[in-house]
């Protein structure tokens, strides 16, 4: 078999593990990152990509969504969680179906490619479905099924079949790009009972786990309550957490959690807007990143968000922690860029794989073109005309595992306008049903 | 003369006056609305544009900007507000000149109009070239000359004859698209000779004040130690205060100040970007709101936001005030795309003229295109997917005056490649200059 090669050829190049910028070119061989220079012989190259004017960085890093959930866009607005959840959320997705879920992830896959994310990390329903709309659309997926007994153990049987099943079916689908982990959904949706059994399936099956962990202030009183431990604590009582395990929010902690997170070595997933959205509260991500905690950002699902655009994800992280601790130098234009790229990845767990633009690792790339209003002049650190003045429109190529998904803002794997009928039908039809 | 006609065709017309959304058209005649309905006659209208799948709005408004610091847009980052303006803005603006800041603000009405804002509201230094820039821009704008003193008389009578020359030359100018107000800087660059004359001038002139109140802990101490008295209640004792005040930032207020506000009709540009970025706080929205207060959004200059996108103010102004209240109802869509747009018509003295959708009232409109990766589905309230979805990139149309100036997302009036290209060579001379 033959190399496929691609050329991008003139770049802005922005690597998040040093933040040196190069101005170079960068050969892909297949699915990797095979020559990083300034003289790469283009003679033989299959295609090649003009970056001249762009910026090139690896493709970013969604470490919690809920893509199906895209349907939901602006569902339900201006409430309080409870409404949004038991009045909303939960009557639509009791009539959830394996297309509906499928259709939601194509959309969600859409809007993701469009603002340069090319890895997310996905806990929801019929997940099979979510695997198949990552197939079709060439993006990375990291993917769990939300497994949810509250006690009951022939739930928890059912819920642990289905993640099973999920990881034995998909996990190394779609020539790699697809990984299964666990996903216990909380610490007080899911029992006692599914929290050991996961984090035995989690060392047996050699693989991690997304679990949502103190989101909210209730979470933390109802913890206190039923455990007399705040979330951390309890789950470091019961040996569930280690270096696999993805805390997504983790918005209300103590110090003793925070200690706990360290010392366990726990990942977190930050996902700003939707704390913000549904007043959850201001995570101190911060003061985790002083601690050497690995933060990467998630956008939560588009229901509580209401979009995927990880940049402006990147941008309310980096100023809520400023205005939260009056600190201006707080989670600069660096660490923001980090939070999306590398730390992210390293969260999930693929940080030899994506993340970075090194030799060798998976040709996961986007191309930001700073030619646009938003982002003239250039005249300082690139990345903070990134996270300050850029949003995910400014992407106008994202590549993933040496695949072209789109290139100067248009889609090759999907196609927009059918999708976006059928996610308009979809919502029609299930706000119909569930009346 | 014969008028020039445009119909808007079958759009989704959302007037932030009442949230009423109505499917149907819209006719212009010359700067004018001129009729609304669903049965409009177009055998004689000069040019069609069919909205179908697009949201017609009223364009936003911008009530608080310093257009030619689109310049220094990332000029300096994550840095203290004394860092930031003593060895970065301070040197720069030391080496402006008349022609870089028409540059300026040429780059930033670019901005601005690709963004969907038509009216902006500006303080800064060399106004004349910002009115010319405004003049071929074809955008709104409202003018003022930023006075400083210090306290030295002769500097103050400069600074409020070039307040006034402003006003002669500019007020009305621009087929009265500009309107002139005075410009003191603040309360603690602006002696109390100048805001005593400021006052006078502006009932003299009968025109509206625009200042920067209560943006930082800092000025509240300092106003504290030279007066005994907080900035707005130092403001309210001189007689300053005023409904036809704007009052940028806002954010320190005690309960006495907001009284003082309400009681003054002053007006108030939220500029919540800046705030989280510089770390200077939170703005009480929600409070001042709920007892009536005017308020509008602003995104202050580019150097402290770093970009000129109202939707995203919007959005950061909904999210900030329901996380720091904890109250996920708080500042809803409706709210805010009232805030964008006829609050921020009221703030600036225009409400008659413009910020909504009315008969009669100039044709200041845009078009946002829903057919978005981000904005599908389109299935609630379409404030929320306009607020919390939505971001400049989704605004396919600009008119302002009843002049097309974007359509298609292709500016009609200026040269983007060639503004950009004079844009970067102004900040490399001006970084070069003040080396």
């Amino acid at each position: 078999m033959t190399d496929n090669t691609i050329l991008i050829k003139d770049a802005l190049i922005l690597n998040p593990l040093d933040f040196k910028e190069i101005k170079g070119s960068l050969l892909i061989k297949n699915d990797k990152i095979a020559e990083i220079g300034t003289d790469i012989d283009e003679s033989n190259v299959d295609k090649v990509i003009d970056a001249k004017g762009k910026i090139l960085l690896p493709g970013f890093v969604n470490t919690h969504t809920h893509l199906s959930m895209t349907l939901f866009r602006g569902l339900a607005d201006d409430l309080s969680l409870d409404s949004w959840l038991n009045d909303n959320i939960w009557p639509m997705e009791a009539n959830l179906t394996s297309e509906y879920c499928y259709i939601g992830a194509l959309l969600g896959a859409i809007e993701l490619i469009k603002s340069g994310t090319t890895t997310f990390s996905d806990m929801y329903f019929y997940m099979e479905d979510v695997a198949k709309a990552v197939e079709e659309s060439g993006i990375r997926a990291v993917l769990s099924y939300g497994m949810i007994d509250f006690g009951d153990d022939e739930k928890r049987e059912h819920e642990i079949k289905e993640n099973i099943a999920l990881f034995e079916k998909c996990n190394g689908m779609a020539d790699g790009r697809i990984k299964v982990f666990f996903g216990p959904h909380s610490p007080y949706t899911a029992s006692k009972d599914l929290l050991e059994d996961v984090r035995w399936l989690a060392n047996e099956y050699n693989t991690g786990i997304h679990i949502h962990v103190s989101e909210t202030q209730k979470e933390i009183n109802d913890s206190l309550e039923a455990h007399d431990l705040r979330p951390f604590e309890y789950l470091d009582s019961i040996g569930f957490l280690g270096p696999d395990v993805v805390a997504a929010h983790s918005v209300w902690l103590s110090h003793n959690e925070i200690e706990i997170i360290k010392r366990n070595n726990v990942k977190i997933s930050h996902n700003p807007c939707s704390n913000m959205k549904l007043a959850s509260g201001i995570a101190p991500i911060q003061d985790l990143i002083t601690n050497d905690i690995c933060v990467g950002i998630g956008t939560d699902g588009a229901s509580s968000n209401n979009n995927l655009d990880l940049i402006e994800e990147l941008r309310t992280a980096s100023l809520l922690q400023k205005v939260n601790l009056l600190n201006p130098k707080a989670l600069t234009s660096n660490e923001a860029l980090a939070m999306g790229t590398i730390k992210g990845a390293e969260v999930l767990g693929l940080e030899q794989e994506i993340g970075s633009i090194e030799v060798g690792k998976k040709a996961d790339l986007i191309l930001i073109d700073t030619n646009n209003a938003n982002m003239v002049p250039d005249s300082s650190a690139t990345s903070s005309n990134i996270i300050y003045s850029a949003n995910g429109y400014n992407v106008d190529t994202t590549i993933c595992d040496g695949k072209i998904l789109m290139e100067n803002r248009k889609l090759t794997t999907l196609d927009e306008e059918e999708i976006y009928k059928k996610a308009r039908k979809a919502i029609e039809e299930l706000k119909e049903a569930s009346k």
